[in-house]
């Protein structure tokens, strides 16, 4: 009935890995990182924190079967579960510095384990945060789970609760890709640009630090853009209201898709991993990539228009995927 | 093939609950804690850190299954998975701060993830640590990963490599405990003391923080006497013996066990969650439950001496349940 344990033995197809020689061989890429007094191999880490200011700390998992399909490739769940935590340092205008792994595994070839690894230190080295620590168990489905530690300037942390009547409500990037790409996938026919929205989303860690101090509110699009919107006026206690049309799609999205799909999965696709923020009217000149697609008005809830009547979107339909 | 999300909702078996909601009702106990600027409820938790301190950083999980039998109360699980993390910070020395919860659940009644908190606040409220974020999954079983966040005086944290030739070691309380209480308790025949070794087990916080700056070197004996010295020694570059007949065992244990049995289990037991630490003679003077167990020689490895004559243990002997 019960299990040996598989948490100081990682069984693997061919051989058995410990869990620290695992941890040595493919997590443990030594050198000196900023902030770092001790890493990998105590029973923590020791950092040091920048004077003058404040932590940011994420927490976020990706469980197979539930936010990637069975069959992903080992780098790019390394690269994405590093990414959905970037994006959330980046929604609140952090700069990333140190992340710990809790990464639990079912047997798998160490092959898998060095896959995994390299996607996660691709995206460590394009953001410039390092892996302090971490914890490798047994378990039935791969669940990896990071945390990360970001920094910001006193004050300057970018808060959902921050927007006001008036505001204008912004939108970075296009939406939709991630979704989109994921039912191609899904379908057999997928499209690179699509997919790689999906499978490598990039972090808007350099507009969220441009945002700081600057923003009234922010948040990123994880569950999609009306869903997180949502969050964002429910936390500053207003409602508001945005133009479809204006919301920004791709044109690898439109060349696939028709109309109502794009504008669907624009606005209801999630994993996009693009930033919705508010700013009073004319507070975010000389930002590059952003698109205002509404207003924060008084009262609550979010008002989809189209040429000015009321669309209904079903905030909650969307599945990571299907 | 591909499940639906149960990210954002967990379906219960009653109801379908929202993971803010559960989030919200269960995890958010609100109130004001020191450092914390914002704490659960936005894109990520801003916390404030103590001038002139370093920062302990700690990852661990436990699986269902793996870490804990199946049918353990959620209440127990939820203390657990906080004190193995709280035991890292003692071992090098810290105060525990904040944590961050990751929580991947099959479908439960929302009254296991009740009792779930009950026993993580439980832990939380006795060592003054405060929740500030989390993420709360869905997945075939229970994995429960508690990131926390400990301070200590500049310069001052206990690693696992700092003894030195001519060392005495030491171990806390008296080891071996857990592993009896849990493998009564799979007997079917439960000892009280010996089990709630095992299901609460108590970081030695006080202990660690004493510690600091007067032991050479630490680590928390979380897989069995043995393996944990080894490592510290292991870590430290040097050798260690011990007697084995010098390391502590408690009444509860010799009376359930005979001699061979409670000596087994003391040297490569786990989950006792004690401090295994270095010091030059006469450096931990007035503290208590402590025992002088062996000391640092040169060379590596570790000997087991009982009169004089060498025993052999295995190390990775040890199973979290069997």
């Amino acid at each position: 009935m019960l299990r040996r344990n598989r948490c100081a033995k990682l069984r693997c197809k061919r051989t058995l890995v410990d869990e620290f020689e695992l941890i040595r061989r493919f997590f443990d890429r030594g050198g000196a990182a900023a902030g770092v007094v001790t890493g990998i191999g105590d029973d923590g880490a020791i950092l040091d924190p920048s004077p003058g200011t404040e932590q940011i700390q994420v927490i976020d998992t990706l469980v197979e079967g539930v936010h990637f399909p069975h069959d992903t490739d080992a780098a790019d769940i390394g690269y994405r579960v590093v990414a959905v935590n970037l994006s959330d340092i980046a929604a609140m205008g952090g700069r990333p510095r140190w992340m710990t792994l809790a990464l639990t595994l079912p047997p798998k070839e160490e092959r898998w384990v060095d896959d995994f690894a390299s996607g996660l230190f691709s995206a460590a080295r394009e953001f410039d945060v390092a892996l302090v620590g971490g914890d490798m168990t047994g378990g039935e489905n791969v669940v990896a789970t990071i945390h990360m530690t970001g920094e910001v300037a006193r004050g300057a942390a970018l808060l959902r609760s921050g927007a006001q009547e008036g505001d204008t409500i912004y939108v970075s990037g296009t939406c939709g890709d991630a979704a989109a790409g994921l039912e191609l996938l899904q379908r057999g026919t997928p499209d690179d640009l699509l997919a790689e929205r999906f499978l490598r989303p990039r972090a808007r860690i350099e507009l969220g630090s441009c945002l700081a101090g600057r923003a009234s509110a922010a948040i990123d699009v994880s569950d999609g853009l009306v869903g997180d919107l949502g969050k964002l006026l429910q936390a500053s206690n207003v409602g508001g209201e945005i133009d479809i049309d204006k919301v920004p799609v791709s044109a690898a999205l439109t060349q696939r898709f028709d109309k109502a799909d794009a504008i669907r999965f624009a606005l209801t696709g999630g994993d996009d991993y693009e930033l919705c923020f508010t700013a009073c009217e004319g507070g975010l000149a000389g930002i590059d990539d952003i698109t205002a697609i509404g207003r924060v008005i008084a009262g609550d809830g979010l008002t989809c228009l189209r040429d000015g009547a009321v669309v209904e979107y079903e905030a909650s339909g969307y599945r990571h995927f299907a």
